[in-house]
């Protein structure tokens, strides 16, 4: 009801769309699906051994799945072979719902500044505000109750959903930013003074690189003096804070209600789990993995998996978790 | 000055109303206090132990409590006897302070998409938004900024306070939303990979029963495949993460901050306390109790009570938190 | 790009205005700059050690310290001296970028009740709302999608960023809240009932000093028969939940994603750190330390400095991490 499908597609050209080796032709595909709930016509996904069995008891449909894992296919179930199942998996879901594209109507609801430069063909729907010099790259979509402030940059093919707003920043292509979220604000930077704090004025801003992500209520502060800067493909979930004159690489993905405090930076392909706690003025290197909750009060190398809080590395974690236990025991 | 308050009314009235006992007429009730701050015709409530003192040394005005409480009263108060004193209160203060009605009036100056239908005496104030094909029940209130998306339904009776983002959900009678909340968008969801992360379409629904109340900027993520499911009656609470395809049982309480991760099932009444966190495709047995700030990494029993991160029996962390301290003493 | 510097001024002059001793005359500050990428005409400043080789090896510039700390200048900069120079230097920023001042335009596009008063030169943008009988100070700025309920007070020389929501709050001089905030929503009270829980009118609201700032996405509830309290120069950064009836004394520092459940009563200049986690009815004295995301359970003596979850004293936190680590060893 919510989305519009696109028709039922033959197997062979969905394999081909998402990459995937099929041994069969002439069967239809109608939609994708869950792997525990396969029915003729649907594509599902094996990617979490959680659904072993679902899939070896599956009679009808079909699975993306590594070709290693043919095994377990269900009696009836058509396989699709991929080295990389979930992706493909995404591709077919997105062949059948295509992702919203601009209707290129500005409405006349909106307040756009006339000094805006508005790319070809976007979207700018009642309510959304454009300030002064800002930037739109062609294609994107500006939802209601969006503010883009002066001077920002964002570029094409982006879409803000509704009440996004967003000051101070230069973003990439691709810009996604689900609702809610705030960036640019000015960060937590004040002199602590018993007299009554006095503030610093925040003058950096939030560079973004291309095909970034920020999910819904998160918040994003601009740099004190320099800049607070989000690598490409960075990927960031909802309720997540990142403070003022933070780098992240590319690629990181931040879950949602997870921390980090001003000037930390962290390298390529991090991945920070949920409610991860980052102090300020720490490095994180390139593909550093932070358990959950954790609460990261030193550097961490390149590759390091880490947990607890303080947290150390995750084999030590462990240790410490059995050798409390034991000591309950006695 | 905030709110419009009733006439006072006559304490056997009163009793009825709240279905309490009271051994007196002729007494009217004026106004609902606080127990520490009790005066002439005001009536408070009994129902925390830490105010026990306070009760005993007031001298005027009217007090709800367990029968059994009777001796803890002050001279000159005056008993109303109920056997759950804290929800009898709360029928009295709704006496006072009756909940806000629908004016009726739908504003010029909101944004309603023909296709939309509002029920009979419904409030829609200036710059909301209603898309196509939504259906809003009878007597509810939309309030300024909010977005209600295209084929979004959401039962009679129900009140969005300003600046909330509902899409792709279907909600049930007396729906309560607190601001900024965001319901509906798209998940944290999409295959990691070092040359870009790929999403997966996420094109399931929320689906929220009767009853349920949502805090002040809490995030609602639609499900991946399946649908995110919150039970009738559930209360949540501020700056809640609810990732893709959760499921709460009826009457779960979900405290200021928590997260819950992606296809988690909570039975019924389950309570997690202010800034748990629950990995992904776990199961919560009914009635489970998280303590505040414990981190789950494994399924919970119904009935269970469990605290620390990660999470075991609260009788275990509190041995354990004894032991440390031992420990640290040698 | 995103801000208007004020014009270069002499040294001897800025020196005065931000209340610093310095030994020259007739050279030229033209910005203000960070310490570790001082040039010719930048001023910065030393308050943190981690920046002594960068200042040592700056041949250029001007930078504020303490005198004590003269000797870590490099050859080439002109020291200004200051017992406090991150005050000073906020000062110094403040010359080159002054804080926003209202146009004293009111938008045909905001939605202001006629009863609201608005006091002189107050600056109200595009799709705010200003409700019955609230008031504002004059010099105020209400940016877009603000709402301000009715009978709300504001103080002169405050500014709302963008889609801040505030009802039943009344709140002093120069307050400052950043987009997304939410204040004065009623709170998270009820009976909890197997049969539905039954909601606890929340008749209180919020009370807020002068010259204090919220976070964005930030939410404070309003007191649900007392009032929640937020002291004169608090600092509230984002993200952050205060429940109903929370008192804060004078120039508290609250992190982000920090938590402080209902009834809780903080001292003056208490400080919390981020994702801490405080219990409700709890008292924490004047001047006590909250390292980050310690979960708080009993009350908290002035001046002490606690951590962990549940919190003690951080020398006993110190030693329990360090007893535990040996424990994994053997």
């Amino acid at each position: 009801m919510f989305f519009q499908k696109s028709s039922p597609i033959a197997i062979e050209a969905l394999a081909k769309i998402i990459d995937a080796k099929v041994e069969i032709r002439d069967a239809l595909v109608s939609d994708v699906g869950p792997v525990d709930t396969l029915r003729e016509g649907i594509i599902g996904c094996y990617h979490n051994t959680k659904y072993k069995s679902s899939l070896s008891q599956a009679k009808h449909g079909f699975c993306i799945l590594k070709e290693e894992d043919r095994h377990l296919l269900g009696d009836g179930v058509i396989g699709l072979f991929s080295p990389t199942p979930y992706r493909a998996f995404g591709k077919a879901a997105l062949y059948f719902y295509p992702k919203p594209i601009s209707s290129g109507e500005i409405s006349v609801l909106a307040d756009i500044h006339p000094s805006a430069e508005i790319g070809k063909n976007c979207q700018i729907d009642a309510f959304a505000i454009i300030k002064a010099n800002a930037k739109i790259g062609e294609n994107s979509i500006i939802r209601s109750h969006c503010v883009v402030g002066s001077h920002v940059q964002i570029g094409r093919d982006s879409v803000l959903e509704y009440g996004v707003t967003i000051t101070n920043t230069i973003a990439g292509d691709r810009f996604y930013v689900k609702p809610g979220a705030c960036i640019g604000q000015p960060g937590f930077g004040f002199h602590m003074d018993e007299k009554g704090h006095f503030d610093i004025p925040q003058i950096g801003c939030v560079l973004i690189g291309n095909d970034v992500q920020i999910g819904a209520n998160t918040t994003i502060d601009r740099g004190s003096q320099h800049d607070t800067v989000i690598g490409n493909f960075c990927r960031i979930d909802n309720l997540v804070q990142i403070a003022h004159n933070v780098e992240l690489g590319d690629g990181c993905v931040i879950v949602a209600q997870v921390g980090i405090a001003g000037s930390s930076r962290l390298g390529k392909f991090v991945i920070a789990a949920g409610q991860v706690g980052i102090a300020g003025h720490l490095s994180i290197g390139d593909g550093a993995k932070i358990a959950a909750q954790s609460g990261l009060m030193r550097d961490v190398s390149a590759g390091e998996t880490i947990a607890g809080s303080p947290a150390i590395p995750i084999r030590e974690w462990h240790k410490q978790t059995i050798a409390l236990q034991r000591l309950v025991k006695k």
